[in-house]
């Protein structure tokens, strides 16, 4: 599609200290194309995720977030397996029986508890884990475990996405080295509260649990909940740091100033995956960001930039480069401010400013906004007038492959 | 469309006592369409409106709720104006002023204060109002004046619908025989909050004005509030009831066995008005009412029967015929009811009961489910097993038709 970033390349995907990958063709959807992945840790890694608000959470989020919960020096998580093909999500006891029976699997080939492993899925919904070709797949997977295999990691997690997404980093924090590989996979039902269906992203240095269990939320919160594509929230979003600890840096308070360091460059790499599956979206064509500001709350601010973000009706006029903005202001309208005064209100599309004080700017020109609107790369900026807050989100227009690709999408 | 009603037929449509009609062809986005409608109201009448709650409420709209708001028994409305091609929202100071002087010209026309006026406009956004063309056109509206116009006035309020949507009724109320007519249009940028664009239903019984406030907003909350097809409110939207005051019914209490029997009457004519919205939704190719039972508050069964309405990817299943039925339970997970149950949750699918107890039901087949997708008129019915509250919303499905008629809107 076109505004996807150049696609990664595996000689540029560092290694991470700590971290083995494996990966299979088990044949779960299509025959040829790999469909599970192991990512096998050190004793020394701390893990912490973020997970979908849906309340039809899939049943390997449900047993990745219990096994998390549980997880304890004397019983570190092992590995993370995720599987594409299918989500195993509205299946009820049995989808919690069969996504069990994964992880005793995986754990039985690597000695170790079910309860050390994290289950993550991702395909069709309402349909039956097919248990039996995972297992199978499993021994290849295990038996491939190596640090260098990032790029076949980013492959194994596709789903609809066009191209793998990963990025590697390398930064020294306080003196100490740290380098971190990350993959992400989505571009269909992506929205705000767990945006991207998977992130992994995982760094050498040692951090200490509680401090990983904020660093996840900080960053899922600037990252990957701040993209949309089509407004629908999966059942089985996960996004997971892993900090292996084989390097030097040691990071025990969120207070210490490695901490923000480290949460600088982890947000970086990390709004990268974020954006690369919007890019990847499903139909995209354009690449939106919309920023709102001068607003009360950083909480109205994305009311309003989601607003914007989800209108089909806006969607559609990206996609057709057509600059009826007028949308855009009925999208601001319903956005559920209810005290907003849009005679404060302007609107900028790149460098063009569209609405003075909630009305046409009388400078406005249409053809300076059909020639930002022929661009790949669009921003749209809002302005209230109201507060200091500001929020930005990520999205795409909406194009005829979106409904081809929704509408095959089992076929 | 696939999904429309038969299209209205001229001689259906009865007149009603007390209202007179008007168009005429102004030219302003198109020629020889009519484009500028007349609703003249006999002395006795009174009027109420339900009204878009867009923080971008257009020009229009403004004004009809203020003249509505300052209307009594010596200054009462004398008609309703009606022009499409330009929706004069998002326009300004300036836009509330080309409103007031097309007011001023009906007015003139027709011997009465521009106060006296209500108007409305639906098109375009953000592009002044073409008010020379609009003073233009009036006087061959006022000309043409006749009771028997309801046909030729669906026409005049048509965008982007492809037939006009009209319909009549005669009941008898307490011994008294009361006429009504009501028109509508919209096809996009609909949703809850005022649904289409714009509705009018004239009956000829009189009702005093403190009864017609409550009956338009219990009729709408039944009817164009249960709409949705692509989750776009727009400026514009209102939903007006007129009572002649011509004909022999008088209702002057909520409490009256007549308002019972009345508001059934209005609400049975509102709700094929606003299905017609919906059948002739852009692109729409399936009609889908949407039901969620056993809910605590009718507000939350909204909140879930919405979700699932609104999800691109539920809608472009239903599109395909697909009987991808884990994006229902998807869009009713992340339908924001925080403390639902899914291990209590059915879904069915006209006769066909696809989820029991939040999982696949085991006699669930793909054929049965593909049977049902492939009917042009779908039920969906969710029950919740925690309350008695229910509600039903009515939608579409979203199709390649759907983008094209929206990116090529303007062109």
């Amino acid at each position: 599609m076109a505004v996807n970033s150049p696609k990664p390349v595996a000689a540029d995907l560092k290694p991470v200290a700590g971290i083995e990958i494996g990966y299979a063709e088990a044949g779960i959807k299509k025959p040829n194309r790999k469909d599970v992945l192991v990512l096998k840790l050190a004793p020394t890694a701390s893990v912490a995720g973020v997970f979908t608000l849906n309340r039809f959470c899939a049943a390997p989020v449900q047993i990745a977030k219990a096994n998390l919960a549980a997880a304890g020096a004397d019983a570190a998580i092992v590995a993370l397996m995720i599987n594409t093909g299918n989500a195993n999500a509205g299946t009820g006891a049995l989808g919690l029986a069969l996504a069990q029976q994964s992880c005793a699997a995986l754990a039985g080939l690597l000695g170790c508890d079910a309860a050390q492993i994290l289950p993550f899925s991702t395909g069709v919904i309402l349909e039956p884990l097919p248990l039996e070709k995972i297992v199978a797949g499993l021994p290849a997977a295990v038996a491939n475990l190596t640090a260098d295999n990032w790029y076949n990691a980013a492959e194994a997690i596709m789903t609809t996405d066009t191209q793998p997404k990963a990025g590697s980093r390398s930064v020294t924090i306080g003196g100490h080295a740290v380098t971190m590989t990350g993959i992400s996979k989505g571009a269909g039902m992506i929205k705000p509260n767990m945006a991207t269906m998977l992130g992994f992203l995982a760094f050498d240095a040692k951090v200490a649990q509680p401090v990983l269990d904020v660093l996840v939320q900080q960053v899922a919160d600037l990252t990957f909940n701040c993209i949309t594509i089509d407004g629908d929230t999966s059942t089985n979003d996960s996004f997971m740091l892993i900090a292996t600890g084989a390097g030097t840096l040691e990071v025990n308070s969120v207070d210490a100033p490695e901490y923000a360091e480290l949460k600088a460059a982890v947000t970086e790499l990390s709004l990268f995956l974020a954006q690369a599956i919007v890019r990847d979206g499903e139909g995209a064509t354009k690449f939106i960001t919309v920023t709102v500001e001068g607003g009360k709350s950083v909480d109205e601010c994305r009311k309003i930039a989601y607003s914007i973000g989800h209108s089909p009706l806006v969607k559609t006029a990206f996609f057709a480069s057509d600059p009826n903005l007028g949308r855009i202001l009925a999208a601001i309208g319903y956005a559920g401010v209810d005290d907003l005064d849009v005679d404060q209100l302007n609107l900028y599309l790149d460098d063009v400013w569209v609405a003075k004080n909630g009305g046409r700017n009388p400078d406005y020109k249409e053809e300076d906004g059909q020639r930002v609107m022929k661009h790949s790369e669009i921003a749209v900026r809002v302005t209230l007038a109201r507060g200091d807050a500001a929020a930005t989100i990520y999205t795409c227009d909406l194009s005829h492959d979106y409904v081809t690709i929704n509408a095959d999408y089992r076929s």
